[in-house]
């Protein structure tokens, strides 16, 4: 019998994207009924927890929707019996974002906060703070779900799946974006879509496409191609080589593009730091406008300009899948869960990002129908073997882990690299690395 | 594109069951657009095709729904272009199924129609002419879908995806049947009840329930046990031991009373056969009067008497089934598919039936989270085995995949046994079996 | 480097076989040059022990090698150190095995020491002893080998391989004689014959035969039906069908009979313990009459009375093993070890018996090379599911498992006879069953 | 029944290795007692064909053994009836080798002849003629082993094992070298070293090694690092860093270094390709002065100068492999062989190079105790998949998988490398590739 009313605990509710959550909710009011939202942060974040919260505070009167909202810093009260626990939070902040993009740069390796070598650090730094907060659920809220935002969201979903009992959902904006780009290169309504997607959480090959029920995979893979079409937001658009999306035969993700372009799209990014300054830097400010607009004690609208912010369909994603958790609607999505044999080539206990049946039990993957090319197989095996290391020395603080994880990891891939790079890596962070400092 | 007009062939169109479907295309006319309905039938069948034809034609007329019926003894000619092709077929008719029922009993073998002994010669008989059916719709009707009713349809399932190009899906009555019983144990509506059941067809153990989303699944086992619930229409209810249920920690099928009451199964049938003759000759006799029914000019209705017929909720699963191609609906219902993992513990390339999400794409198994457990594990694959061996038998008329597949099913057990009894079922279904008879 | 010297501790020391170790002892000093060999057993074998070690002694004496012998009731003292630790003790001596042998024939089951109830209630017995000297081993040899030949073997082996660290073998010289029989029957040497077997211990399937390197598979399958040879010494030995041997395309094991040839097996068995008393009755007599002789003060050497015992080329087998493991030999041997991936369709941590390679690092399985046919993996499958809950019954008193354990095991295979025949069993067996007997 | 007499074929008999294989067949003709020997060779190799089978003749007589050595250009001819048929062809001669080494280079990236760009040319030139080879073989010998040392070996294998019914064993003396190494390092026979390697042909850890039954890993990886040990001769020997062997916990193999040290690698090759030509254009001239030797009629034993050439113990391999094979002596040697499992995270039909128990009947895997570490398996998997791609490529002429094949290789990288790479390499080697030129 689901519960009539529902706690829900926002870690890291000071976040820019909170609006967008909010909004979210104010829409689905009716569908998922949600009583105490809390909107946790720490003590550092009181600032931008007070803003952002007033704003939602406004946000939630206006559109009179009986939602509590509640602002803390005692991340144990927002645990304690809430049906749902959300991720969102940035370990170092935005400082260490900018180091993470500029550290692998002076060793020619991209610097990005997902991937690589940038990737890598922020896993480090993330995943033991998110095992903290599971601890916590565990004695607080045990039944709760923990549906986690925060990258690299397959690494950190991999060691919430390893290294706790908490029951656990990772969730990426690039799966709907994925639809909603073969939607408007369609021409159809996005919910005419559907996708095969087999991979891992940003690095994800869509291996069939279906409109309206029928499968126009190879129409699109022709159409894809060619254009700069087919990335997110904050990844430079270089076009893909028709030749080689038909003889991949699936659509790459986004982030494909750091693999497969290599050195076009490492050349491009030294030019935009020297140009530009990192991403996390553009960010800054974009977040330092957003946070002056929030102020605005007229403002009780998620305003437009958060939208230029990235992450769009992040509410969107979020919302859906915990409305069909609680109300076990047995639809398919696309999120991050234990492999357990979906993908053979993978461990059985890797996280992975597809299709899944979403119900109050949580997700189910659907069987990938797909045959597994080594073409795709590859590639998904070496970043997945580099994920297991990168988890298991975040939660260790296994140097020699650690090592072989840069060394093996293609934006990286050699040991006269990877040391030093780490080296810088673990000196840089070490105020979030306690995992590191023992002994 | 889905198109906005049906052609569906049914084969063995002449059967008692009709109406049912009938009943069942009218309901669903909207959802369901068909426009040709085919009911074939071999010549033999010619007046309970004529009668039972007729039937539907005055149920279409009065329910005034624009269905064009055809009756029609070309094979081919129903099968051309269709969108989808039923089989319910019965191959040798009821008195083969006679000898089904009758031979293994001289052995003290159960004898049933669609497990043992009973259930290896139908699927001898009907094996070959399932995959004749294959090769008219590899040539005619490569893209539609193979919705097969017919028993051991496990087996036939399985023959199919190994030995044909056609898109299958095998159906049974039992998953709905069971969550149309727990709805009824737990007094709520059959929407409220989900299931995770481990298994092949006719074997399959509900490992978990859920109701109104919520995880019942020790209370139902409690309840179940000690209880003459949870059987088919057509099964002896013995109770089951409520020790014994609950050591298992999961909930048997009807048709697991064959297996672990073995003795008292082969009792009352040696009875009942002895009293009131096989299940075949009362089913016989029901028929006739169905007949006699459907013969009068002003039914225009499915007439109440079909319910006693067994195999309740047939036209139900399937045009559910059939509807979730057609309509790409992506819901979830148990049905017959190509293991290929699900299952880790039996071959990639068995039929099972489990929960899958059914799209215009054909149906995916969801994976099955309850771990496999060896007290379920063991008897399900040597019945699998079996499933292989007599499959093999079947199809290629393999006299020693026919020897050691019944000497390894739990029902028969040994050489001593299974060798003469193979014997005579090949003596008696020989008309039927040309794949044995060739030089 | 291997050590210069040998510390051996048998477990069950006093056992009738000895003499034959110790004659195994003698022939190879030169190169397994054993220092100190520990007889152990309980004070309740005092007597036996002491017989057979002072014949043990005579014999070392007269073939002038010196190996220290020591009698001892201190287990751990034998323990100490030990490089390998043999086991061949009886818990409940023949007393108990006549129980295994009488009860299951109350409810028309076979009742034999190392299968179906009869094995199932030994393993009850003894498991949970071998644990306890596993945990002396952990503690006081942990690098020693646990050489183990105490039935049901390859449930024991499973038990140590799951629930202690200790490294292990198991041992039958089943693999042993069908090699001699092969050879005998092709009148070579048997250094000439090659085997694969695929199965586990009692339950093997030999599914290649090489004769001095040329594949006679073919051959020796055609000549070995129609004969009751191939089969131990303690099962009747009813002729293989020449057609059933041959559509199974492997040469079943001994033990092979009770499941393939049950009704005849069941039959004999009853008439012959009606008549002669069950076998442990006939194995006590020729055990009293073996002691009476090893009490004579001029015998030193082994009586050739001992070879009508059963259990011939044990010592052989065991000393063979123990050779190949200090002189890092890596020769092939059948033995039992942990799965592993070599037989696919069983679980990775069973116990299987195959073709591995003999080193000091212990046995590692060579690939087997035949493909796995249903023929063979159900029946192996469902004996393995039940041998997986035997143990885990035998070792946490799991009623449930046990129960389960039984009903599935075709040599029982209903609930309505398991439920009765385990109480009995439980209730006969109470003194030696303390896991079973806890609050 | 072993043969009493053996035809060996030798395709590519004219190589400048043959006197060492001579010197071998002489040296074991008691245990290998080869009747007729084939040294095959094309047209164009005539001459060398002639001067080194001349040598041949004069080592056999003097040698005064009884093999009758025939010099032959008709393939058909040697395989007739042949027991092992042996490759050490080089398609396209050494100036292709020097295309391969060169090529890569304009790229920054390795040419290596064996992995890489340059063994991805190598292995499109060398895969149809084998497969061409196995035909013959098919036809005219098909109970003959195929022994093959043609590189690149690992990819070489799986084509055969893939795509013809020909028995095979690939075959590498890096194995035999690395034990030599470890011997030398530890300062023993290398008869005391055992290892276990785990990976393919040329990408294959050593994760455990034995000194006289005892395991020495640790103590080994400490000594082998900071040392320029542990190479082949044909790679330049790098130190490798003693942190990171021990990160790695197992031993790379001399090709590791391409990977582990790219840039220092890439550098290094780039420097000598500069000053002294390439690795092919050195051996041509090695090649030319020892067919200058060859010639000398009073040379009637294997010339010195020949060790420099590189393959040392390649004979010692070959002639130990087939030597077991033929005597079934059923010892462990490390081949390359079809992995059925034997590495869980490789395809089953993957080529792998293990321990294998050599007997008539081929070789077996034995299992390997290591677990797999992703630290290992990441890049062992893409490598593999690297080759599964180039080796479908070399059979079918696939564009798309070439594509591929060089887009994900470690050593290539992104797809605007491969792109223009594959095209000059099918543009260069187009008179080799005629599966790439039709229609």
């Amino acid at each position: 019998m689901k519960k009539p009313h529902l706690k829900i605990a926002v870690i890291g509710g000071g976040s820019s994207y909170t609006p967008e959550l909010i909004e979210g909710f104010i829409k689905r009011y009716e569908e998922l009924p949600v009583k105490d939202l809390y909107l946790v942060d720490i003590e550092a974040g009181r600032e931008k927890l007070e803003i952002v919260g007033n704003l939602a505070k406004r946000m939630l009167e206006k559109a009179n929707v009986p939602i509590n909202l509640h602002l803390t810093f005692d991340r144990r009260e927002a645990i304690r019996d809430a049906d749902f626990v959300t991720t969102q939070m940035r370990v170092g902040l935005l400082e260490a974002r900018g180091r993470d993009e500029r550290i692998p740069l002076k060793y020619n390796c991209i610097g990005q906060e997902t991937t690589g070598a940038g990737g890598f650090a922020k896993g480090l730094r993330t995943i033991p703070v998110i095992l903290d907060i599971c601890k916590d659920m565990e004695e607080l809220a045990p039944n709760a779900f923990l549906v986690n935002f925060t990258n690299p969201a397959g690494m950190v979903t991999e060691a919430v799946l390893k290294y706790s009992n908490v029951r656990t959902v990772g969730l990426c904006n690039l799966p709907i974006e994925t639809k909603m780009q073969i939607a408007s290169l369609m021409e159809v309504d996005v919910s005419k879509i559907d996708i095969e997607m087999v991979g891992i959480n940003h690095l994800n090959w869509t291996t069939k496409i279906f409109v309206d029920g029928e499968d126009r995979t190879d129409d699109i893979l022709f159409k894809a191609s060619g254009e700069s079409k087919f990335t997110m937001q904050n990844i430079p658009g270089f076009s893909w080589d028709q030749e080689f999306i038909q003889s991949l035969g699936a659509l790459p993700c986004g982030y494909h593009r750091y693999f497969y372009m290599k050195e076009k799209m490492l050349k491009k990014q030294l030019e935009e730091v020297a140009t530009k300054g990192t991403r996390a830097e553009i960010v800054k400010k974009v977040e330092t406008e957003l946070f002056e607009l929030y102020k605005d004690p007229e403002l009780a609208v998620k305003p437009k300009q958060l939208e230029q912010r990235g992450g769009a369909y992040y509410s969107e994603a979020a919302l859906n899948l915990i409305s069909s958790m609680y109300n076990n609607k047995k639809d398919v999505q696309i999120v991050n869960v234990r492999n357990n044999g979906t993908i053979p080539s993978l461990p059985d206990d890797a996280s992975i990002e597809v299709n899944c049946v979403i119900s109050s039990d949580g997700p189910k993957p659907v069987q990938i129908t797909t045959p597994m090319n080594p073409k795709i197989r590859g590639l998904l095996q070496i970043v997945k073997a580099y994920e297991e290391l990168a988890v298991e020395a975040a939660v260790k603080g296994d140097y020699n882990a650690a090592l072989q994880a840069l060394t093996i990891h293609p934006l990286v891939g050699s040991v006269d690299i990877a040391k030093p790079l780490l080296d810088e890596i673990l000196a840089e962070n070490k105020a979030f690395l306690p995992q590191f400092n023992q002994a």
